[in-house]
């Protein structure tokens, strides 16, 4: 199996792209990478790594897209860049199964969209990421910005991709599977929810347990949540903000707290940096775009090589328990 | 002026209700409550606090909403129960400009939209918590679950009904508006988003700064936050759920954490205690539903004494600033 990773995208491209590529091949055996952009400095980032040759591979693409290009222009305009080229190798490399990217969302997205192949009966592929819960699990959030409007039967759809992944990826064979609303009651939620509810209860497959609220996405009672793109990217965005806002909040107490909180603070330091580590989804891996026949994964833009091998590895994952070829719809 | 009190809503009435609505009269002159519940009952209570007797009276409810009624049906057939009756108070008394309740909030937004007279041009009111941020002020969230369908006209009325809000309540003369998004490109956004933006940007009287991200809602940089109920509640009940989430992972990284940490936690014990306290919004007071001719404050239902007294002398605050009846529409 090959998985393309394309080198130049993210704010830490090309250095730790590469390296969390090396360091995902050191971590699992089974596959190889081609990195796509820069043939030249690709090769002098590797002179310095120790790494397995037979399992790396370059494709020279010359140019990047970056965060502030249209994405749907910069798609169709620039088949030279990393992003383009990388999609191109998947499609064209049969052993090709998986592309990394952490460059623009936008670009990756519509990449994805114009160029790979969805899964049949999938009407639009969904972006989702995993988050960690307070039991120790995880926890998959379908949609969360691949699609800003929806019928009902796409929620459908994103509560079967998202269980079908969850059960090839982990030991749980029915994924309980919640409708992100604005209340537990049946009869809670927008149009588009109390619309979605029946199809959901009827869906054979799933193991969907009933509407939920954003207050309970991290509780580990659910894993799979289900939501429109808009309402899941802001249910996301809203456990990022917080979480920092937590830290930001915690730190200036700290400051202000005086010797006292200062010494506390130093003796909890290894417990801080255990809690970050837990909460930071992106040390888990990216996002998977679910619903295509190759598995694609769109890491944080950040993204450093920690979060790129986990990524790599995730893709690795999805890719061998065969999620795309197998899903039925 | 006087504050109507539903005694006998939420989960910790009435004891803590009393106990919370004395504590405002000590902390604020120029207005008096009227307790609504079971009269014997809240005398039992009164008799054992000292407070000025001029400035407390009760009117007779035997009945109770609880969570599990539907609030229309509640609201329309249980006219003798403690919240029913306060909306009457609030009618009948000319005197009356506010009314509290800690009860359910369906039944706590259907009174008021069946009994209370929406400003002239309010389409739908909106409930909108005030939430801490990291900068030390406070961030408005307008619609947060009144209306989980809107039009793209209900956003504009939200953003100048937070905004004027804000104006009363503070010294902030040019509060900063942005429309939940998820992204903050001004393309972004959903079908109802993307039609509310230009109306935004047309309309005078409101500093609308543009899109934002669920990310920043609590980062001091917007002073009023639009979008439709569902929404709104998704972002709000994210933000509470990560909160709790982080406190249960660092508690839970605490234990393991060993002696070290443990004494770490004791010395920081008094941060801690800030932390909660900065990010506990229920500590300022309710979420005040806009566009009504009277105030009306949804407490949390798990107030207790200090947020009933908050959302007290909120509701004295909003009603002395005459927001309910000068805001032009």
């Amino acid at each position: 199996m090959k998985i393309v990773i394309d080198a130049y995208g993210g704010d830490n491209a090309p250095q730790e792209i590469v390296k969390g590529a090396l360091q995902a091949l050191k971590e699992k055996e089974g596959f190889s990478v081609v990195l796509v952009g820069k043939r030249e400095e690709i090769e002098a980032l590797l002179s310095s790594e120790t790494y397995d040759a037979e399992r790396v591979g370059i494709v020279d693409a010359l140019r990047v897209i970056t965060n502030d290009m249209s994405p749907t222009e910069a798609v169709r305009k620039m088949k030279d860049s990393s992003l383009v080229k990388a999609f191109s190798v998947l499609n064209s490399d049969p052993d090709a199964q998986a592309i990394i990217s952490a460059g623009s969302t936008g670009a990756v997205l519509t990449g994805a969209t114009l160029l790979v192949k969805r899964l049949e009966g999938v009407t639009r592929a969904a972006l989702a990421p995993v988050l960690p819960t307070v039991k120790g699990g995880f926890v998959t959030l379908v949609d969360c910005g691949a699609n800003s409007d929806c019928k009902p039967a796409q929620l459908v759809q994103f509560a079967r991709l998202g269980s079908a992944m969850v059960k090839a990826t982990s030991g749980n064979r029915s994924p309980r599977v919640g409708l992100l609303s604005n209340g537990t009651e049946d009869k809670k939620g927008n149009e588009l929810t109390k619309e979605a509810f029946p199809l959901l209860k009827a869906e054979t497959g799933i193991n969907f347990v009933g509407n939920m609220e954003a207050r309970e996405i991290l509780s580990g009672d659910y894993d799979v949540v289900v939501a429109d793109g808009f309402s899941g990217n802001i249910a996301l965005k809203a456990c990022e903000g917080t979480a920092l806002a937590f830290m930001t909040i915690l730190k200036n107490c700290i400051l202000a707290g005086g010797l006292r909180a200062k010494l506390g603070y130093l003796l909890m330091k290894p417990v801080f940096k255990e809690v970050k580590k837990t909460m930071d989804y992106n040390g888990y891996g990216g996002a998977v775009l679910l619903g295509l026949t190759k598995v694609v994964v769109k890491s944080h833009g950040s993204s450093k090589a920690k979060s790129i091998a986990a990524s790599v590895i995730q893709a690795y994952t999805v890719a061998s328990a065969g999620v795309s070829t197998s899903l039925e719809l």
